[in-house]
Parts: C-alpha cells; sequence; structure tokens
C-alpha cells in the first residue's frame, strides 16, 4: 500500500485538482473549530467532484457500474484550526496508482494567504461489486487519476 | 395526513418509547447549541431502536422486506436550546395510524428535571419497496405502533 | 407564530434566493435515498448563502454579533425521493417577518423539468446572545429577508 | 509523534475501553457501505465515553477547563466492510503518552465472532485554550489514558 510523505503533501504542485468551499455551520464541534472526521468529508466530496470532472461521474457508476471503490486506508495531518466561514481550497495533489489501487493526496489551504492547514491521503481499493474481490481500475476512472498523478 | 397538536405533544403520557441519551460533541454547530436537524436525527434513532424493540429491526426489514417507510412529513419544535453532553430523554410518545400511514409523535426532555426542550412528529407512508406505491403497514410493524397509539 | 400553506409552498414564485447543487454521497441512507434530516441542512446551507449574499455573513455575526436567531420550529413535506447526484435547486421562496421572528419557506426542485420534490419552512427567533432574549431582528438581516417577502 | 504499527492495533488486548454498537441508519453512503469518516466520528465517540468514564467529562472540561485536546493526526484501516444493523465494538485498546501528545489506538470489531473490520489511531495535542500552545496533558485525563497505556 502506497503512503505520500506528509511533509511533500504539504508542497503545492503545478497542477491539481482544485475546489472552493468554506467550512460549514453543522461541521463546527463543541470545541469552536472543525470536527476533524468532517475533513475526510471534504475529501470526498473533492473526490466525487473529480471523477465527475473527468466523465465518470460517481452515481452513474453506482447506478450501472459492476465494480465499488472502497476505502482502504485513509488519514489526515491537522496543522492550524479551521473555523466556521474559513474560505479554504481542496486540492487532489497526488495520486499513486497500482493495478487495483489508488493513493490520493489531499491538501486543504486558506484562500486567502495559502497556509496548509490539513493534508491527508485516501487509498481505494477497486473491487467487483458483487464479490468485493479486487479487479482493476476501470479504465475512465484509471484516465482521470494518470492526470493528477503525471503532475506529482 | 394525520397531525398531533404541539401543545398536546408536551404533555408526559402514561406509556411511551424511551431511550436515554446525551448531546453528542459532533451535533453542536458553530451558535454551540444543538444543530437542530440532528433533533430529527435523534427522533429516527428512536424510530429504529422502536422498531427493533417490536421484532422487525429494520436492517432486516431492509434487507428481505418488500416495503419501505419514507418520510412524507417531519418537524420540530425547539423550546428550550440543547448543549453538549445533557442528558435527556427522547420518547415515542404518541401514535397514529391509518392503513398505509403512521404518524408519530416525539418529545424530548432533559433527564432531570424533566423539562420539554423539543416536540416533534415524523409522517411515514408505507410504499412497496419496488414501485413506491402505498402499500398496508406490515403486520409487526402495525403491532409496535399500535402499542404507543393504545396510550396515547 | 406564521406557517407557510404546504401547497402555496409548491408553486414557482418570480423571485427567490436559489443554490444549485447535487445530493451527496453521504447524504443517502440504508434505504437509498436521502436521509430525511439532511434536507433540512440544505436549508441552513441556503439560509447561510442568503445571509451571506446579504452583506450579513454568519461566521461575522456570530464573531462580532450580540444577536442569535436559534430555529424554534422547522419541517419538511417530501413528495418525491432524492437519490444520489439528483441535481436541485434549494430556493428560498416565501418569508414572513414579524418584529422578532422570521418564517422562511423553502422549496426543493429537480433543476431538470423542475417537478418539486420537497417544500419547508423554517422559523427562526431572534435572541439576545447572552440571555437568550428576544430581540428585534437586525437591520441588515431584516433587509435581506424583506427581499424575499415582497417577492412573495 | 507515535504511531503505532497497523497490524499490532488488530490484536485483542488484555484490557481496553470498550463500548458497543450498531452502525446507524445514517452513516451509510450510497455504495450501501458505511462512510467511512463515520468511522472516525465512531472513535471519538469512544473516546469521549472514555473521559467520562475517568471522571473528566468533556462537556465540563469544554465548560470550564482552560485547554483543548485537538487532533494532529487521525488514521483509520478498513479491512472488512460495515454494513446498517452491524453490530460492533470498539475499543480503545491502545494508549502512547508523552508530555503534550496522546496517541490512541482504536479497534472495531464485530461482536460475535470477533472479526476485526477496522483499526485506527487518533493523536491528540494538548493546548491552552485561548493560545492553541501546548499544554501538559491534565491530571485527571492523564490517568484515564494511563490505565489504557499501561494495558498495552
Amino acid at each position: 500500500m502506497h503512503r505520500f510523505d506528509r511533509d511533500e503533501l504539504k508542497l503545492s504542485r503545478p497542477r491539481a485538482f482544485v475546489e472552493r468551499r468554506a467550512i460549514r455551520f453543522q461541521d463546527i464541534d463543541a470545541a469552536g473549530i472543525i470536527f476533524y472526521p468532517r475533513v475526510l468529508e471534504m475529501f470526498h466530496d473533492a473526490y466525487g467532484a473529480l471523477l465527475a470532472f473527468a466523465g465518470a461521474p460517481l452515481p452513474e457508476v453506482l447506478r450501472t457500474g459492476t465494480w465499488l471503490a472502497p476505502v482502504r486506508h485513509a488519514e489526515a495531518d491537522y496543522f492550524k484550526p479551521l473555523r466556521f466561514g474559513d474560505p479554504v481550497t481542496v486540492e487532489i495533489c497526488r495520486a499513486h496508482l497500482t493495478e487495483t489501487e489508488a493513493t490520493l493526496g489531499y491538501r486543504i489551504a486558506r484562500q486567502e494567504g495559502g497556509e496548509v492547514c490539513v493534508v491527508g491521503q485516501v487509498v481505494h481499493t477497486f473491487v467487483e461489486r458483487a464479490t468485493f474481490k479486487r479487479t482493476p481500475i476501470p479504465e475512465g476512472v484509471r484516465r482521470a487519476l494518470e492526470a493528477i498523478e503525471a503532475a506529482s
């Protein structure tokens, strides 16, 4: 299983898939900062947007596809607290592919100033829907992820 | 569609299905009180527990059943703000059944002192899974809900 | 407390505050359709966007303001099931204001075809932050909501 | 920053803090299995229960304390998909403490049979509430975590 180095994930890349958003009201917890698992939801939202952008929208994949890409590993490192309303960029800045597995690297930075607040990575394993047995990364998805990988 | 009177929902009943819980860390929002849609999640958790208690656990119903009970209407009235850690009772205190529809009344009160903080009601319509056409309330579920209705 | 008529909320209005979005992966439940309280989160997201649009962004209000606008009542009516990826418009199509209270009417429709799937309404009570006592709707917020009310 | 070895986290320990629960209806995603960030919410629920058990309930800490314990790193490894209703144990089975930092190891297994489905670890950094500067782990919390550490 490939894992990126955390410090490398902090670095800005020449190309990345980028979503702009603000921290939501309901993603704050009783301590007044973002509830940390919500950051992984932001990763997943960006992942869904990437697939749609690449012509393999997840809703269609789930309706007609024969495969799933469950998460085998996920992690995040939190450097700066995010608060309600903070405008951030969520970047999918790295990818590493094997035949049946993809590791995606994420980076959340403030829109203004670019301070990196969180980095993370998520490993998806591609499996057959019916059996949960490993299957090669489907062609459309592979191309989308390779575009990120090439920029890494 | 049957709706209970909000003030009646505030009253304690001789019998009710009761869950005890505390307001969770992640259910607080940026204003420091419970994020209001989370109260409906608490209603739904109690509904699931009621069905399990009655011998019709929702996971099994979804695995083997031919029906669904989507929500047609849901509402809540908020009298007192709930904060992180507040210990509460969630009661399903009322039920009103027709052939294909059930209105359930909910009541959230502080465990200590019993102050009513929220009341609400949710109307479920029973439909065939395949077609989303109305179907009679299944016998097991009906019995569970009638036990609440009888106490109303 | 003002409540709109549910059937009126279904009608399209000459002016409304509109957000476009799609139903998210994580808002689906074990029955395969949107988990019904998530619709209220969509209402709240639109409400936050409206306030920002109107120059009274909620994060700033919470940081520097002396008031809160907790929800006193919320409800939704569900006509058609929403599924993962469905592209929808979330409209704040109605408003009714008193000195210290605002009822906002919501309408969720499919982007293509315009079929109304959900309507709802949320009543906010304006209170002093320190005491939770009623306070008049602040001027900036009032103006934003009046623009919707005038179109109603 | 201390990290446990993933394979060690899979092993059962002589003592651990254990919560029993079932996978919730709303924690399932559009692919029909648990939405992976929700597993971290389950970790956090167990962490809160541990602190309460140890006499340092988080709500009180947040109300009267001068410190916070934000998450610096979190990760999870997913071995088996969890589905709606699956009864599981969430164990805090490991702890590693430094003066200002705690790494907690988690393990989610099926109640029946004990199959390990997920392991994870979360690193909390203890900081002063006002300044977000590092501060020693408060005595009460330290004792609670040391009880887990001793069993590791």
